[in-house]
């Protein structure tokens, strides 16, 4: 299986680039809670292609339509049901990616999985526009989070070597370019420009922080807050790697550095320091989350590949048509926040769960 | 929920680290496959503490008794079920972890999330000993992942800022210390002796290569490869961050040297670099899974730290009594063996449901 | 949660039956599958209201709309995703029933639940409307075991006290009025007409077959086949009971009567009697599994009921506006061969997971 | 997969008949419960085999040593896991099961599945045996729901064509045959001699009964009340039937007398009947849960049958040696409870689920 996740919430996302819609369902929010439309088109206006220099200039609505699961917009305890129409319908411009693969697409792994029966069109299920459904269901987590004082917010952390600089203290929903220090955020923009003129790509890393969420959250060993986001956060295409807290840095440090000593501060037990990124023995500890996400890279670039011929079985070369993002790390800062609002929902109301 | 893992595979790990027993129970293994208990003792050999001067001195057998599942060592079809005596019995020694929780430790998390009536003797269901029945499961996969020629092999990648040499070829189950440069392998140990003099612990990074993966193993999505192992890594205690193929490396890169390009080699078709870790969309490739998991120092040192009475609201210092592996690295490596077995035989189960 | 179900595959059921539509995801069938969409329109016509006088005069298409999983009506492996798109809008006619809860109904106790959320219109998510969605999905997978020569077919076996006669050997698709003995057939109809006439409503019995399966499907304990069908027919609104083979009358029997003796015939080995309906210790035996499901009378009839105002707290008269099916049970007919084939098509992908 | 059960719990159960041991594990219990090990061991002893004249005179303790998931006796949030030793050993006498299958028992459809591999002995993990360690779920369950003022009680129905009369309105748990009317108990027993005496078996029925289960809990469609107790009824041996409230009777009934009225009774809603069997919409009304569920007649009969040598491909008649319960419906009567509490148990952490 692959497009369901969740324990306390169920969440399907379906539909390919060119099928007729992409949407998701997701079962467990419980009713009676208000979604605030407009803000979750808002939301989901954060990762939409088109907005500026840096991402690929196909201009989409790409707002949700809900087909069920709503009274006057609030939950009535059925499952939400959300879909969004592909305007663009499925292409013979693709029928070539059968024979030739892209190099760092899933072309050839789902060609050998699906045995050619893919659909290859847009790069079909596989796409990055399989994170726009992610985001009608993060979106609306991340609301229903907000009301408890649980905030998730996230940012570029850095585009190659440029790193952003300054603590991530709040939401940068209204920045287009979410990065605490502006200065660095324009040594990125302008990496992203170099290398787009060069018909290359860039990768980076994106840091996401959860604050207000009460300790005792998660459960020991597979249930953990680690092992639920990072399910989640490897779903979004490009994402190869995770780490938590000081994460590798962690690997390298000793046992009284790394160990966050306890304190009381206005009555309530705290740590001094957030080595563990809010996360012991899977379970929250009343620190924020701290989490980051490599991602590598946008695959498709205008630059010659070597790829191989599949039928002819021989090398040949490959020029990838068609605009793409030469950084995907910008537009993917909501998907971040909406994968782990997601799994930070679904471990909230496991809490519940006692008589 | 917390301690079951799997989708074709069901595993459950249960008990606390001075209950009874510890164990596991273990669906979904095809009846009909024989398993070599001689090997499984000797895999399990190799996390078992007390074999050297880096590991806790506690000798402990560790060996599994079959409750089930067996018929003449070869499985029925029933779940498999066993069980390890936990010779310690459980002490008054820990009650006091429930005033002052150890930093770095589950202690303080665990307290909130069962409301005090967690098990505190020796880490109870957080203790690492719960690693060893998760040997047992996945020594299972790995003998049988072998017989279809699917190599699971791991190594001390790093211990504190000292990195391995060399290429992770084949398995290292003869060596003690697991680094494929030994050289490399007693600067550690040089540094781990005097990390433990100094009643400290240091952390390090684990590389586990799978070779002999068919492409075409996982799924799209949230049932990745990588969410797959990433799910089941995270459940080994300390685990701090994972990267598959270039990982964080990839992030500084451009797609035109990330991308892995595709070549004609004896007839099929491979990549000539490995960055993505042989996994693309989800799904294997064919080339080998590489990952790299960062492991913290064992938060059980002996110097004294900063912690807090939770009775009295106040700070204390605290100083853990017994001995206890200054790098845990060393004994985790058959650990992330074991996970990664589970992970992608419970994948290569998955292959075969069609009609 | 509550509108999923399955092991191998992953059945999501969403809508209301007055939102905007409803529809269904599927995961889990393999690629490269060809879907009959002729075949599956005409399956979903026996369902459909309207077509006699047993049934509601209300006519809708209800015919589905795939949004993804298909590239050219085949399957491509991405989740199956279609909907049918509601004609009526939500009324306000309905709000009365969070006052006054129609007896035999889930109004109470979805008024309870949701805590007046619930969706009232036209029953909401509780609205035999959702069993259209169903057999798009069962249609599927009824479908594709034919194509392995797996038959699935039911019959009306009762409606009151009237029985029909005879064996179910062949699919009644063709006939409006789906029994063996048209005859009877004829007094069953005419029951119905007196019960529509007197403003009631009748209950009926539907028994299912299905042929073809090979033994050795299904699973012990909680995995049966029993259970499996047991688990989607339950999901059938007013489905009050089931049982296989013999049931309840094999309680009233002796070993000696009940064991189904083996005999060889053809050089197979095959049973002499069915009293197990085809399922031992929930695994197949390669006779047909056979079932009979109860269903109670359409809870909604036009006669006066005494109910309760619940905001007053005093005993209330109810009389319900509308038309509806004085029997539910004929157009219910596919709709169990749509939850036993999905039951049963799950199963069969679950016997390929083996190395 | 087979062996597992459970939504907001997790129960395997584990072991074949003469498997070193049988067990279970049990995830999801709340900490801070403490158990009562004297109820629980009494409760077992009510499936106990050897208590009386009509089950098999093997006596056997069956009582559980708890290996984790406790401290004190009291839940600490670690898997509950539990074993019973088997004293029995594995015998070669059954290898002729092999070549002669066993009417009406699993011993062909495990042949088939397993591929000859399964454990033959006493019938391996399809024994009846197994419902041990369900038993020791269901007393924990049983035991946790009494404390929120829910009894889950059950009796013998009927045996062969005897049926008990009254209604049962407390637990019989002191009873060594539990029917509401000794007289028709005693009936029952002089047949169950009878039938014995003449080298066979007898099927029954037993009704079981939650009282004090608040309104609202279970869920629409596929976690409807009726799929969750049938999914785990289903899994007790030789059960062929289910049916709730009125359940195959209401197909005979109109809706006018089907339907439950409401009326208001010291301030609260009820019904003043009860053929939905508390359960509307797969959502329970606050009315008692009521249901049937058909046990076949025990198949290990003394006398003479007819089977097939598989290999020599013929025929051939068996002799069942050994002593069997000629009634298996009596000692069933903890078994039923035991699995009705662990779906009401479930059923009711999942009710908290909500922010």
């Amino acid at each position: 299986m692959s497009s369901s996740y969740g324990e306390n919430l169920k969440l399907t996302i379906f539909g390919q680039s060119h099928s007729p819609a992409i949407g998701m369902t997701l079962e467990g929010i419980p009713a009676g809670n208000h979604i605030d439309m407009d803000a979750l088109r808002k939301f989901m206006t954060r990762r939409a292609p088109g907005n500026a220099s840096w991402s690929t200039p196909r201009k989409e609505a790409d707002l949700p339509e809900f087909l069920g699961g709503l009274v006057d917009d609030t939950t009535c305890g059925a499952p939400l049901a959300a879909i969004i129409r592909n305007t663009n319908t499925r292409s013979s411009d693709y029928e070539e990616l059968k024979r030739i693969p892209r190099p760092g697409h899933a072309d050839l792994t789902a060609q050998i999985k699906y045995g050619g029966f893919q659909d290859v069109s847009g790069g079909g299920h596989f796409s990055g526009r399989l994170t726009a459904p992610l985001c009608i269901a993060g979106g609306i987590c991340r609301q229903l989070l907000a009301k408890e004082g649980i905030s998730v917010m996230a940012r570029v952390l850095s585009v190659g070597d440029i790193c952003d600089e300054g603590e991530l203290l709040a939401p940068l929903d209204d920045k287009l370019f979410p990065v605490v220090s502006d200065e660095r955020g324009e040594k990125m923009k302008e990496l992203i420009d170099t290398v787009r003129a060069e018909k290359d790509s860039i990768g980076g890393v994106i840091e996401c922080v959860v604050t207000g969420l009460p300790a005792g959250i998660g459960d020991p060993m597979f249930d953990g807050m680690e092992n639920r986001i990072a399910g989640i956060v490897f779903g979004i295409p490009a994402v190869k790697g995770i780490e938590f807290g000081a994460g590798f840095e962690a690997a390298k440090k000793r046992g009284s550095s790394n160990n966050d000593p306890y304190t009381v501060s206005g009555g309530k037990i705290t740590a001094r320091t957030n080595n563990a990124g809010g996360i012991l023995g899977g379970i929250t500890n009343g620190m924020p989350i701290v989490f980051r996400a490599a991602f590598k890279p946008t695959p498709s670039i205008a630059l010659e590949q070597k790829s191989v011929d599949m039928k002819a079985g021989k090398e040949e070369i490959l020029e990838i048509k068609g605009r793409h993002d030469p950084c995907i790390v910008v537009r993917a800062v909501p998907v971040v926040e909406a994968a782990a609002s997601i799994a930070c929902y679904d471990a909230m109301l496991g809490r519940k769960k006692e008589l």
